[in-house]
């Protein structure tokens, strides 16, 4: 199945560009690394959110999940960069987290359904640029690798998605997604110079 | 196996008084969602260590799975608290982790050898009462529960004293193990009128 078919991808307001792609594809192993580091802020973005809503049980049950399988792809991406021995190492973060971060609104129910639709998209994005990397990478046991992950991010948006669903009223979360998509997409019109899963 | 045979009591002070497994006993829908709360901040607590120490490898290699773990031991826990009627909900935490916490001297590497043994601690703590719970709980299924969750509690508490013994030399750890120790013991003389845990 193509990406493009995928109803994900929907959310999106553009398309990454072949720059990313082929930036991408030049810094492989910058780009596991990179990787790795997003599978563990997942998690934490789950297990936050987790913490911060205690007692909306659909909330706590379905990021219980999805921070389990955060968790069990962060280990599969550490077995990469072990195997290509690529040492674990902290790496600058490319602005597309702290603006799409910003975006949140600090007052409550804001903050919740924000915080979802913002989670939903960047895991919406990933779907996307995971995608480009299994069609276009040249090592075809890598570009497996990331097929096989690919789905799961796309599980995760409609996750995230679902539960805005749960908590808010469907026009509300329809029109902030569609204003969060707009940002979305506008941070990453100008590709960051640093090669990044979000660059 | 009784709980006193188990190596990880060795690092604890004191036992536990039989005053906190007759509130424990007494209160086991309240223990059960402390108990939820408990296993949601140990995989917190080891996910932040993560992002703390990103280029540890063995660190990160061995708390992403006490993550994983914790987060399975959450789902069951609220598998039982649903089972049981009793809804997900805030509680208030009893000042044992805070206290715990408060001793984590604040400059490297002091800082990381504290937050490994003050982890390993509570574990050995938590491990020494739920096997109370197994062995005093007149519900058999739940006791069972119990038992079955103790073990990991063990093995999590050996996880923070290798790696401590992984970056640090084995006098300074157990010097400050029996410490820390001291401390957790003298945390719970007191019982905290509130049933808890770590009451």
């Amino acid at each position: 199945m193509s990406s493009t078919t995928l109803p994900v991808i929907i959310a999106l307001k553009q398309a990454s560009s072949i720059a990313w792609v082929n930036q991408a594809i030049a810094n492989t192993d910058t780009l596991l690394l990179d990787h790795s580091h997003c599978e563990r802020k997942a998690a934490g973005v789950a297990l936050n959110l987790m913490f911060r809503y205690p007692s909306y049980t659909q909330l706590v049950r379905q990021l219980t999940k999805i921070a389990r399988e955060e968790l069990e792809h962060f280990e599969l991406v550490n077995q990469w960069l072990e195997r290509r021995d690529i040492p674990l190492a902290a790496l600058s973060a490319p602005p597309y987290g702290a603006g799409m971060k910003a975006q949140i609104r600090a007052k409550e129910p804001d903050r919740l359904l924000d915080s979802l639709l913002v989670s939903g998209l960047i895991e919406a994005r990933s779907h996307e640029r995971l995608g480009l990397l299994a069609t276009h990478l040249p090592d075809p046991e890598l570009a497996q690798f990331y097929g096989s992950l690919m789905a799961s991010e796309a599980r995760h948006y409609g996750v995230y998605w679902l539960l805005a669903d749960t908590y808010f009223e469907r026009g509300v979360v329809n029109q902030r997604l569609e204003e969060l998509a707009v940002v979305e997409s506008q941070l990453l019109e100008m590709l960051h110079p640093e090669p990044r899963i979000h660059s």
